[in-house]
């Protein structure tokens, strides 16, 4: 068995990509649901496991509460924001299907186990835990693309310590990550007023972020990617034709347009600023007739531009062709092409490093706690008390957003005792593992149109790019007392 | 051969972890060589593929190129950044070792053109070019740790038009992070002083580009990382103790410091900040003793409090416990520290996201490259020409750091003829890949040591923090004609 001996002991800390190619036809968008390595491939070191991304301490708690006998003490913890970033109107809540990825295959492999052991991290008794760690406990939370607020518990992690604390770091990797890629996807698609959105930022991120980007940004209300390793793994459309080391390549700008039409059709979208673009334009339209696809400006004045070109291509008679700007837009750019001839805009830096707030200040607290393992023993409300602005609000929460008669929203509620009657219907928290089964799974469209619901119901001032508040208030509702 | 079978078809993107934990042991912090999965494994489809991490338009332009006979032009790409980040004074390349893993396992699986076939990406004559491909041309670079200032060629990439354009979005994304990254590292470690610092940012950004950012802030000078997969992957020691969650899950404070103390020793770290400061002080040492390891705090005014701990400390007789601070720190918190008795410092969100700078604008353009497939055919200069900001320089270009008498750095020099005598010796290219064959790969503690070496050698004022313009100027040599 030389093939199964050599897998031994080689494990890779990535994502989940399609087991068969079956899977990535012809199918729509979507979290393809994961499948652990056990099942699919009967070879148990396969499993493509996410149990080291996660800090440190989070192993030295455990081993500590193990020593203790507090590990098994039943506990709640919650994910939720202090604040949003400064000047947002409103948060967005990606990653969700991604955290049930990790949840699912945060498992600890042998080599992984014996690197813990070699380096000290923590003692026998913790690596015999590790060893046989699954998540078993009941995951709620906001579902993917709902809008959230400071103090939003857009996660609720709850089972014993031991297995809840060891999920903090890499929830909140991908809550912090998705989240901030999210937002600024959605102050995007809402300034580009239905214009497409391409997402092409994989350069400038991390090659792996890269790719969560892409879903984020699908999310968030983009149309398609340049990232192939986004198609490939979300089946998220891809798109592009060609950069200026095409024209440069060639003898002239000619040569290479007519090398890309003969290779890619009259449909293509030909770029036409490596030189003067208004040449360019003329060139292209000798060469592609006036069936040609695009134009692509990615430099200059983008506004003065782009009105110039669709003046020379009508007056050309390519009618129909599309113009696609590029460079450095943001949302604020984005917005003043609202009046520009723009057909779509391609987005890289801003989105990927999201426009400014490229992470979220997501927070995994525990918010209650039993103090025995005894069947019934009452969770009490635990939170941090010292100064210095990083307290919280103990207890297990529900959240409702309240809406005023005409449906758009008026108020993040947020409680910790019974919901009140009123709120019933518009609780947030939705189950997505229950007993360590992941029962919250959804295709990405969903959560697409979620958002593109959730935003359309905030109250309007909430698309303004300005700076300003949260765009409705959090409240919080404690339990009547006597 | 079942297991065999169902390994076909699945493909992972991700980086490469030690395939036996006998290379994770004992070594020192460092890029373990990758092997290719065939050498490894005799598995041809468990090869780590990063042909995907990849522009659609990279697939459309070979296309294009291949049909007009143009793909095997010889080329030369560079990378370079036009500007710093407003205000750096410097910047720092890392990723060189990833890029060298990246293109090493550049290779399309039969997934991936399964794939790329389905969704009509690119025709068959490019996927079977794509399914041979190897990148078999030359990579110079800037080695890395090295500083880099606008329009330094950080890398130089040279073979025909096809292997040469297909890895450019990968090279970028790597470059680009970790460069970001080590910027940041650098600033803060130069402002620590010499007092370690801890990378503490996985749970604020994706959680691979975590692993890749605990590796380039080692290279910027950072002591050792909270994240379990940096040290499993990189070998960086891992440090780590406890969260507020740990207290607040024990009755009191007390149990809480005398359960970590019972199972992590005396020497642990306790986190004194979750009531009030002065009284978990009191308690850690008389549950440790005065041989506590250290007092963290997370919260507050941390100079005040730091004196008032360092105080109490050393009232309780425990002069030798350590004070560590880990909230919100970035360079300039660091800076204003350096009074404070302070031994260590936690860095998180600010490190990871670069410090406000997330990302470099490091630029892959094609700058030469020949009018025919010819032996011999001369490289000719190319660059974008249209107005707008983004021109750039033709040819392929040397670099040299001239510096004064002292040995302190006077100007980036970059040329594209013959290099001076003078500047002969102060040459910054090294060779990184040779025919397809990666010939630099080097342990992370000489790019460590290099960067604090390469960094001492720029004039004092590269280490204010303060915004201001690099702190030496790029100066371009053009051949002399006639």
């Amino acid at each position: 068995m030389p093939a199964a001996v050599a897998v031994v002991g080689r494990t890779r800390k990535c994502e989940v990509v399609p087991v068969s190619t079956a899977e990535s036809r012809n199918t729509a968008p979507g979290d393809r649901p994961a499948r652990t390595g056990e099942d699919a491939l009967r070879l148990p070191v396969e499993v493509p496991s996410t149990a080291l991304f996660t800090d440190h301490y989070e192993l030295t708690m455990l081993q500590a509460a193990l020593r203790a006998g507090t590990a098994d003490r039943p506990c709640v913890f919650e994910v939720f924001t202090r604040k949003l970033p400064e000047g947002r109107r409103y948060g967005v809540l990606a990653g969700v299907g991604r955290v049930l990825d990790a949840v699912e295959h945060f498992r600890f492999e042998p080599a992984q186990l014996d690197h813990l052991r070699t380096h000290g991290v923590v003692d026998e008794a913790t690596l015999d835990y590790l060893a046989g760690y699954r998540f078993s406990g009941d995951i709620l939370g906001y579902p993917e693309g709902e809008v959230y607020f400071p103090g939003s518990p857009v996660l609720r992690v709850e089972g014993t310590f031991a297995e809840c604390v060891l999920l903090e770091t890499v929830i909140l990797s991908i809550l912090n990550h998705d989240s901030a890629i999210a937002a600024a996807a959605s102050r995007m698609s809402s300034a580009a007023a239905g214009r497409p959105l391409i997402e092409m930022g994989a350069r400038r991120t991390h090659e792996l972020a890269a790719v969560a980007a892409s879903r984020a940004a699908y999310i968030g209300g983009f149309t398609t990617t340049s990232d192939l390793a986004a198609g490939f793994r979300y089946a998220i459309p891809t798109t592009g034709t060609s950069a200026h080391a095409f024209t440069l390549l060639h003898d002239n700008e000619r040569d290479a347009f007519e090398a890309q039409v003969a290779a890619l059709g009259r449909d293509t979208t030909l770029l036409v600023d490596t030189y003067d673009v208004r040449e360019a334009v003329r060139t292209a339209v000798e060469v592609a007739g006036p069936e040609l696809g695009a134009v692509r400006i990615d430099s200059g004045d983008l506004l003065l531009v782009a009105h110039r070109v669709r003046d020379q291509l009508d007056r050309l008679g390519a009618r129909d062709t599309r113009i696609v700007v590029t460079s450095d837009l943001d949302e604020y750019a984005i917005a003043s092409l609202a009046a520009a001839p723009v057909d779509a805009y391609g987005v890289g830096t801003q989105l990927v490093t999201g426009s400014g707030h490229p992470t979220c200040s997501m927070v995994y607290k525990l918010v209650a706690r039993a103090r025995s393992t005894e069947p019934g023993a009452p969770l009490e409300p635990v939170a941090k008390k010292s100064l210095g602005g990083k307290t919280s609000l103990g207890g297990r929460k529900w959240a409702a957003r309240r809406r005023d008669a005409e449906g758009v929203a008026e108020a993040e509620v947020v409680g910790t005792g019974p919901v009140p009657a009123e709120l019933a219907e518009a609780q947030l928290l939705v189950e997505l593992v229950r007993d360590g089964e992941v029962v919250g799974r959804e295709p990405m469209d969903v959560a697409r149109e979620r958002h593109a619901a959730a935003r359309a119901a905030l109250p309007l001032s909430a698309t303004q790019l300005s700076k300003g508040e949260p765009v409705i208030p959090t409240e919080y509702l404690a339990p009547r007392t006597g």
